[in-house]
């Protein structure tokens, strides 16, 4: 059953094909900033970016076809639920696949998270985090993505404790 | 910030946007047989059929689209949450429109649970659910498309309960 989803999906067209997966994402996608605690860091925070995309486990074709077509990704079961996550957590991979494939099939419901998610990988990757400024700013940034920081762990004021040390 | 959704999605030329919202329902759309009690019919039960496709309340645009594309569809806000709900209840719209719709942009993982949902419409329409033979045929159909019935109100037998009676 899953092989036939899989092989009508990649009979589209391409073109036809990205559309239609940059809809599904648009639904079923993430785009993360999440802030872990390093104390050897100078700004005492790892910053790590994530995309993820979600299905019922009865229905993970779609995620493969998605992980086909930007090749990458890992598919995995998430704990103790029946959903399936593809999650593609490596910065490079975000930079080569996951953002040209969502600039060349735009998203509509989640364009804003994305454009502010694909800033924060690009100053990430130019090490803009390293200084102050640049690092205030991701912080900022995160959280407005993030309905202001609404679900979050850690306050702003946790986030930037050390800046001045900076 | 709502209408500029809206027209960013508008102008993706239409069979793009139409292969997008394909996936963006593959994802966030449900298609349902629902059965409620009626003592004055036949076989005991009244089938409702309806489409809908779901959107948290902050990001509604992509469902005025999908109104909009199919001409046809109320969204309203699903009680006691911050979710918004397009539905096509008709059943005459469901023929007109969604129907059309998605044989010419198929879905992916619920294309079976479409099919299924079509040929009731369909069967529905031509009145085939006041005999026996189809009453019971429906019953089935819809039992398979739910995962088998998990999470149904109502068992199998009792819905065929006045079938012998038809």
């Amino acid at each position: 059953m899953h092989q036939e989803y899989y092989h009508r999906l990649k009979r589209l067209k391409g073109v036809y094909l990205n559309y239609f997966l940059a809809g599904f994402v648009d639904g079923e996608g993430s785009f993360n900033v999440s802030f872990s605690r390093h104390k050897d860091l100078k700004s005492g925070w790892i910053i790590n970016t994530k995309f993820q995309a979600y299905q019922h486990e009865k229905e993970s074709d779609i995620l493969e076809v998605l992980q086909d077509v930007l090749h990458a990704g890992r598919i995995r079961k998430k704990a103790g639920s029946n959903v399936l996550v593809l999650s593609i957590e490596s910065r490079q991979t975000q930079i080569e696949k996951v953002i040209p494939f969502f600039q060349s099939y735009p998203l509509a419901t989640k364009q804003k998270v994305f454009e502010q998610w694909k800033k924060i990988v690009l100053m990430l990757s130019r090490g803009e985090h390293l200084n102050q400024i640049g690092y205030k700013k991701i912080v900022e940034m995160a959280y407005y993505m993030n309905q202001q920081g609404k679900g979050r762990k850690w306050t702003k004021d946790d986030l930037n404790e050390r800046i001045s040390l900076m």
